[in-house]
């Protein structure tokens, strides 16, 4: 068989997040805490964040807003700039606060994405309640964090998943 | 359950593109005739015919370029224009040649999806050879073709799989 294809990159990432989302639903059910989403993009995932956590407070992180006009979160919902001084600022603000993450800011640029995934990793720590989850298209390293294997339908490499341990 | 998300309406095209496309693979094999992809976009799905289709001749129509540079068609693989006036031209040029067509010209507007859906029904007929695939994100309607079932895999009404009957 061929090699695996930009097509399916694109497939394979939107089946493990598709997966890890749905499988973090049922895991932050009945827990407090409030949900920090890193990139928009067209707002697709937001879309499927705010259907599944309707209650939820949400914060999206963004750098210029693109996004379908039925996928774009509310005014006060979003936090416009550049991620490494907005993160950090909002991981003080909330310190403690979020029970769920996901950081879906790579690209097909590996620097980039190596700049991102230190951005991310260096800031979100504090935000982070016991218990909480870090889902990611890139690998993190994220100080006081755990790699979780992956649930059904979900391919290693394509998202990962993380845990704050400790309390 | 809530309703289908945005996240999954592209998830499971995705999944039935893949599928149709892979499926088709099988079919054309021993056939002649060249590939037509309408709408190049980020050029995943070219990378994807480009390397399951080494050696076909593939024509790819697209308004302006953007795609990613591994995924981008060489200049002579490019046909640059509306489509309304693009299609039929190559379609003469290159009559009863075409053995693969994948359409993929869709967006979030309704309006915008009625009128391509309507000029590739009308535009690609004269290009397709006898038994020849049309894959689409959108449903057609075009003349001497009957609708296929999908292969496993695919959803309906998340992708569309025609082929030209008669001889």
């Amino acid at each position: 068989m061929p090699k695996i294809t930009r097509l399916e990159k694109l497939l394979y990432r939107l089946q493990s997040q598709h997966a890890c989302l749905n499988w973090v639903f049922g895991e932050i059910k009945d827990k407090p805490g409030i949900v920090f989403e890193l990139g928009l993009g067209l707002g697709r995932t937001f879309h499927h964040l705010r259907t599944h956590l309707p209650e939820r407070e949400i914060h999206v992180f963004e750098r210029q807003v693109h996004s379908y006009p039925d996928c774009t979160p509310q005014p006060h919902e979003l936090v416009i700039g550049d991620l490494a001084e907005t993160l950090p600022a909002m991981a003080a603000r909330h310190a403690g606060e979020v029970c769920l993450v996901n950081s879906d800011v790579g690209s097909f640029d590996k620097a980039h994405n190596k700049v991102m995934a230190a951005v991310v990793s260096a800031g979100i720590g504090p935000a982070l309640a016991p218990g909480a989850f870090v889902l990611s298209d890139l690998a993190l390293d994220i100080a006081g964090c755990a790699a979780l294997g992956l649930p059904p339908g979900a391919q290693a490499e394509r998202y990962y998943l993380y845990k704050r341990t400790g309390s």
